[in-house]
């Protein structure tokens, strides 16, 4: 048996086409008001697991076998193990850390297999005392946690295509994903090194087969750079630069050095094949822009969106990330009209710089077609544009850094797909 | 070749024995002072895994096979398949989350195998409308996120023994994990059926094959009270309720009722077997107490600590994990000196409500025997007794609740036991 779904008041809509005042829900006057149809109770089913002992504790814990669809996917060339990189489910998650199964990989020669016992960190370059790091040696150092985002420069890059691609959010943005992570401030290792005067730029380089390496100012390093060994509290998984990675907060993915084993003090960029043949914005008189690093603000809807479709009318929540590799996210508004009308979401608490931000509002459906969009404006003023404004400014070829407002369609059928809006 | 390791100046030292001023090596005042004995460098070698391509990328990701002793461990009755707990390895990790595949254990029947489709969750008693749930409907109510602790009530029980017993932090304070949580508010729902004017209380019940079962007042339940779908990004493993559990923050571990089925709203605790022959706390009188649902203010020393040996003179990071029942953390003092001196620890932001508080501070160790310990204070001003003190209040009988000051003693060999001071 349904329950009817009463509407509420008009009066608490908030914008077009059925955004709802999202405190109608959490305060208790929304009485009546059913959310999602549940059925009216009769007696609960004695199920097979409640009847018989369940399962033995195992050692390292895994998803449920029904969650088996829950994984990253991605696409590696076959003559090139490992090169490639797979996309963190964003539509199937909530709330805002990736556990760590899920966090999205890109690598350039597959995931290393390192022993933490042989690996060593080298500091030298414009340094006073060069220095060799172990793990043990690192460990005992202060250490500080931050939770953070890392996005790939080239995330949501299929945006940039003339038509829409009819693929989902994990496919689309998923090289997105965020972890607590834990390590020694960059800075208290250069101190401990002694930087010369003339130093203004660094170089990190990865362990891997790659030799993956990035040239970052001297600014960030003494900021909030970080010398990452622990991932969502344990340490940093394989594919995320195990033992030891590079984590410069903001700035886009591939600088986050994983596998780090070198850094090096220089007065200037050193232009590695990483920064000259690849990860540059390619503008439309031709130039390519070097040397983009904070990932700009930006947002998604995870939910609803490709895959989900809705199977009725009535209230849903609509959620998503928001986040700016600039500094916190100042508000995220949502539209479900095509930008006709916008609201205000809320912001998931704490809300910390340079992380994703989890935004929701509710909304009623009403049966009928729907364009849903978010945009995300942070601390400092910075509004993600539209699609069209972006391309205007640097054209299609630009590649990178692609944070324009992403549009999921509703058609009446209830479902959800990628269009431009 | 070893550095030298040069002492702070004596100005820098907060409390005796060692323990220095952290501001000393985040702002570059300490340069010169080898924190961890870096070597000088010379060249790197050149390993194996830089000169072959990498592994190739997988669906869901493991910890590296050199973490294979970083594991949940416990111990789990012969005869009683599944009953018992594991605890989480909290030496080897550090930062304030929990990853999903080390959350500590407990269950009374083993951990059941719920089909999602199946399963459902009943709200009824005193309500106007009692409804039935499925995961479906539940996922589109509006939703929060909390990172939250959990802890059990019985975790550091063998602390109550007469004589320190001989393990580490994992199997002594190991009932303690933290996670974000994320789900539908518990008040949302049961607006949505219509709270009785002379309801009261709550059961909730789980779908395991012990039907664990616990009552809780109906301020908490619309206070904080979350029904949780997601641990970590994830939806929750298995061994902590998939796929929907009871979160009450803050209170004992037990009462957040994992493989929810059914919140019956009652005018009165119910006295189930699961609060009444076991929970309670027995007092030097005779009398039991029950229904004692916060945790209290509490702290564990981390690193170093059992299975930690300090293997040279120097530099290390006291770190630690610091939570109450009650509130925020206010502020964690450590001692190094057996309580004879204290210093202030700095506490890793955001300081949230009722979750873990990671804090951390610098310490030269100079060889000789130390006697480690924290103190926690949180915001109400509760502050964690000593050992003494609550046994001297409770006797040794109460077993639960166990929130006494913890000591670690350091001998001259650098090894790390545990010690009552």
């Amino acid at each position: 048996m349904r329950r009817k779904q009463t509407p509420p008041p008009s009066s608490d809509y908030v914008a077009g086409n059925g955004l709802v005042d999202r405190r109608l829900f959490l305060t208790g006057t929304a009485a009546g008001v059913a959310f999602s149809a549940p059925t009216a109770a009769g007696e609960l089913a004695i199920e097979p697991w409640m009847t018989t002992p369940g399962a033995p504790f195992v050692p390292y814990g895994q998803p449920s076998r029904f969650e088996d669809k829950v994984v990253r996917v991605g696409a590696a060339p076959p003559n090139a193990p490992g090169t490639g990189a797979t996309r963190t489910p964003l539509h199937l998650l909530d709330g805002a850390i990736t556990p760590n199964g899920l966090h999205f990989e890109r690598s350039h020669s597959g995931v290393p297999d390192i022993d933490p016992a042989v690996h060593r960190l080298l500091i030298h370059g414009l340094v006073k005392r060069p220095l060799v790091f172990t793990l043990a040696a690192l460990s005992r150092y202060p250490m500080e946690s931050r939770i953070t985002f890392i996005e790939c420069g080239g995330n949501s890059a299929a945006l940039n295509q003339k038509d829409p691609a009819p693929l989902n959010a994990q496919a689309l943005h998923g090289l997105l994903s965020s972890a607590e992570w834990t390590g020694v401030k960059l800075s208290t290792l250069l101190d401990e090194a002694g930087v010369e005067p003339n130093a203004s730029w660094l170089l990190a380089e990865g362990g891997d087969a790659a030799s993956m390496s990035r040239s970052f100012p001297l600014e960030k390093a003494l900021d909030d750079a970080l010398i990452a060994l622990y991932q969502n509290g344990e340490r940093l998984r394989p594919s995320n630069g195990y033992p030891v990675r590079l984590l410069l907060p903001g700035y886009e993915g591939n600088m986050q050095v994983k596998w780090l084993r070198r850094i090096k003090v220089t007065d200037g960029p050193v232009m590695t094949k990483d920064e000259t043949s690849k990860y540059t914005l390619l503008t439309p008189d031709g130039k390519a822009l070097q040397f983009v690093f904070p990932m700009e603000t930006k947002s998604v809807i995870t939910q609803p969106s490709p895959g989900l479709t809705l199977k009725e009318r009535g209230f849903y929540e609509i959620s998503g990330l928001a986040w700016s590799g600039y500094g916190k996210i100042a508000q995220v508004e949502v539209s479900v009209d095509g930008a006709k009308s916008w609201a205000l979401a809320a912001l998931q608490e704490p809300v910390l710089p340079k992380a994703l931000t989890r935004f929701r509002i509710p909304w009623r459906w009403d049966g009928g077609p729907a364009v849903l969009q978010s945009r995300a404006t942070d601390e400092s003023g910075n509004i993600q544009p539209t699609r069209a404004a972006l391309l205007a400014k640097r054209g299609p070829k630009a590649l990178y850094h692609f944070n324009a407002i992403a549009s999921w369609g509703v058609a009446q059928s209830g479902e959800v797909t990628h269009v431009y809006a």
